[in-house]
């Protein structure tokens, strides 16, 4: 374990605000340096996404420890898309836990409403993988298509998949509602979020974090305070969708979180409270599973019986998430381990105080989970090793179901395979790319605001081929597709784009000659494919 | 000291290259795996300065373990401006340090001549104080106001200058004939040197580094191997020129140098060979006596003694540095410690080998030295603390003087004030923005290809006012000026014009008139200054 503690945390309030990011992050760093009674650090630590395209300000790192006055000492920025403000704070860890210095301060912000909505999303968009972005996927439409293929998966109808969506943006509002930090603080009730506008079927408006400003900071010590970093880890995915192994469970979430459980020498059932990346609503039940704070399948009903709410089991984004207490993408990471530090210290107000909290967890999501953050942090009173022996024996909640890649209920979904095991590194998978000319509809969203460029709405797919390879592509003229659909698929500058196949029935000579031309331009596994289907319409 | 070791190390070839970033960081990482005889490592460290506008990439760190086929294992992505290859390098080996990984793959790149030229200068550009920029500034005029203020401070001639620029390019460039990865491998004769353009007088097309793709890449690891990581250093100093203690000496450098020696428990004595930031020959020169290689103002007559050549007493940029072997702006800091890896391994031919080689620096520059960077490395056969022994009692070469701020021959450019001592947090000095209306030209240059969108040639100078305060500024209608030259100052949209004082005097009646009306406008200081110059006419 590291002998790390944190010595003081603080925050802006995140939301829409005035001001530039270094005043942002002065205001934050201020804060967390007040509550470390200390004015003296020897590194800075920066954590910004993406100051080059939202503010056109490069070399951050100095232009940050000139804003906060500390010009002379060290600084270096990090950078991991959406989980930024985690990764800097596992490098300063890290620094800290070599001894190369003593104390640091780790400020992580990021300033995103100069510019409009449009732009931003497309901005955004650009974590995705460069094909996969040429039919217009955005990371709201990504998070769309990975939702109702959990939907499916678990055999939810969609309305109870509104009902369970709504229920985790109504906790996490109204956690919000009592975080005077958060950019939401009126509340949500159900009728509310029903009523929203869907911005990428079935996701709605208030199933997505908002577009924010903000910062937060935290410094770091190799003396001994009351809140102790116990684990960290880190894992990565590929960024393109089409080659991970499921699009339901994010393995960069299990592999981060094997990394940080083992580094503390902890289950996930010491865990007493989580702040977990709700970008999406949907995020929060993928990632709980994922963290193995429940079995697989589980997370749904946990969160029915209200196991996840401030007062209940094990409270779950108490600060109210990236949901409602709004996500400056550099800046949110951190702002998570601020708040398990407030709650760690007791020392936030009892409303919105998780009691008996001892060891907390933070989850952080990279771009659409292709780099993400496990930090465990505890109460380093107990010391370390009798705090290890009292938490290595408690009984693991779920880890065992989640390490063996999970043969329960969710068994299908699971079957894409287990995190790497005993820090190996994962065996490379030979990178499958090409699709074949017809496949099946896995998911599919619309897309109702796209990035900036693309005509809205947008009918976007994932589709699979018989060998097993994915493809985000587009609708012809927009059409309706369905899960478990067979379709078409045809190539053109790169963009894929599915007509499904009983269209063309539909369609009569025009698309007989149509699919005659497709068939003669097929290779002989798929004509036969394409026999079998007119086979079957014979039949 | 750390128990950190290089098990590899590997580079692409710099130069103008086809390949996308990730392909050139996958031929440098496997190089490096090759040379470091392991397939697999623990985490990847990545170090790109700026792909979101240089080639539009986003998520980088993602994209890049995907590209090496290591997806799964953790992943971050550091920058740090042109010194972003020393900062990652750095963060990996903390991390090491630490016991989190024993092994990390580190690599570093860039692609940047996908854009043109006018394009890049302004995207560099941008490492600049937001403030400086308006007028135009770009990297190679800022270098330039700093050459220019150094030959000045040293009395030098304007031939005596060209003369040690050119011996430094001429160096840089033979040895970079030896070097199969460097970018410029023809060599350069004086005459050729004197012949090219001036791109930001007095610096020429030969003293400023090229635009560069390429990559590199090193292995690190807890497990002893023959080089050893010695020390690490890291200080910043004011992105904005203005307020610097001094122009002409980094105390980024001298921060940064002050850190890894102490860690390293050496002094400069003990440095066999050195990789110096000479993104401008000119800095080489600065560099070499801000690491304490040479005593203040020695460093230009052992230059012209040739101590720094390959064959000499301390070979500085035996790779042909910056200069020679190209400056991808990520790669540049990697690149330099593959460099020293390679002379200490004694793996290169004997043509181009520093003989005896024990203990090796490197110092990065990020920005325009407001984030610098120092890394020592040494062999490690004879174990840390003899080797520390053995070391630390070698008289210092130069660093007692250059830690009491330079009392000999060169106190006037030292007086600015000495590096911050024992660890402690420099002091923050009072920011003195604003400038007076009438003040005298510390450097100028003319800017002959300024970023995009500003008209060429820019005659741009440094002013300083009675009351020590600076503001970068052009010239009214681009009239030249020189150092110690009056002018007064005017402020319009941030942007600050010079108008030499004797240029009103020569015009008569018009200019009296502007004259006077400057005059009612000035405060009563000013006013007071306005008239001893006219008493001074007068007499």
């Amino acid at each position: 374990m590291l002998d790390v503690y944190i010595a003081g945390a603080g925050m802006t309030r995140f939301g829409k605000r005035p001001e530039p990011l270094s005043v942002l992050v002065r205001e934050a760093a201020e804060m967390a340096l007040r509550a470390a009674g200390q004015g003296a650090v020897e590194a800075l630590y920066v954590g910004v996404m993406n100051a080059e395209q939202f503010t056109g300000d490069s070399n951050v790192a100095s232009e940050l420890v000139d804003a906060l006055d500390l010009t002379g000492i060290p600084a270096v920025r990090l950078e991991t898309a959406s989980a930024t403000g985690a990764a800097v704070f596992h490098a300063a860890a890290q620094a800290v836990a070599a001894r190369v210095y003593q104390s640091v301060l780790v400020v992580a912000g990021e300033k995103m409403t100069d510019r409009p909505a449009p732009l931003v999303t497309g901005i955004l968009a650009e974590v995705l993988d460069r094909d996969e972005r040429l039919c217009g996927l955005s990371m709201p439409a990504a998070a769309a298509l990975i939702t109702l293929r959990y939907a499916s998966e678990q055999r939810l109808t969609p309305e109870q998949l509104s009902k369970v969506l709504a229920r985790i943006a109504v906790k996490n509002h109204a956690n919000g509602a009592l975080n005077p930090y958060a950019q939401f603080r009126q509340g949500l009730s159900e009728e509310h979020y029903l009523r929203s506008a869907f911005v990428a079927d079935p996701l709605r408006l208030y199933d997505c974090a908002p577009i924010s400003d903000g910062a937060a900071a935290l410094v770091l010590t190799s003396t001994p305070r009351p809140v102790r970093v116990l684990g960290l880890g880190n894992g990565t995915d590929y960024v393109a969708l089409r080659l991970r192994r499921s699009l339901t469970s994010f393995e960069a979430t299990r592999r981060a979180a094997e990394l940080a459980f083992r580094m503390a020498r902890l289950t996930p059932a010491a865990i007493d409270l989580a702040e977990v990346h709700d970008a999406f609503t949907s995020f929060e039940l993928i990632g709980c599973e994922d963290l193995g704070l429940f079995a697989p399948g589980e997370a749904l009903k946990e969160m029915e019986r209200g196991a996840t709410e401030l007062r209940g089991r094990l409270p779950v984004n108490p600060s109210g998430g990236l949901k409602a207490r709004g996500h400056p993408v550099g800046a949110s990471g951190l702002a998570q381990i601020v708040e398990l530090t407030w709650q760690l210290e007791q020392s936030l107000p009892a409303e919105r105080r998780v009691p008996r909290a001892e060891c907390a967890l933070a989850q952080s999501i990279g771009g659409l989970a292709s780099n993400n953050f496990v930090t465990i942090l505890g109460k380093s009173r107990a010391g370390p090793l009798a705090a290890a022996g009292r938490w290595s024996s408690a009984a693991p909640r779920a880890v065992a179901d989640s390490a063996k890649g999970g043969a329960g209920a969710n068994g299908a979904r699971r079957s894409s395979g287990a995190p790497s095991q005993g820090g190996e590194r994962p065996k490379a998978r030979p990178r499958q790319e090409g699709i074949d000319a017809v496949g099946e509809v896995e998911t599919f969203t619309i897309s109702r605001r796209p990035p900036a460029g693309f005509p809205a709405p947008l009918v976007l797919a994932i589709v699979r081929d018989r060998f097993g390879r994915r493809a985000v592509a587009r609708t012809r003229n927009n059409l309706p597709v369905r899960i478990g659909q067979q379709v078409y698929i045809t190539t053109k500058g790169g963009v894929h784009e599915l007509a499904p196949k009983s269209r063309l029935r539909r369609l009569g000579v025009l698309a007989r000659r149509q699919y005659r031309r497709l068939r003669q331009r097929l290779p002989g596994g798929v004509r036969r494919a394409a026999s079998d289907d007119a086979a079957g319409r014979a039949a």
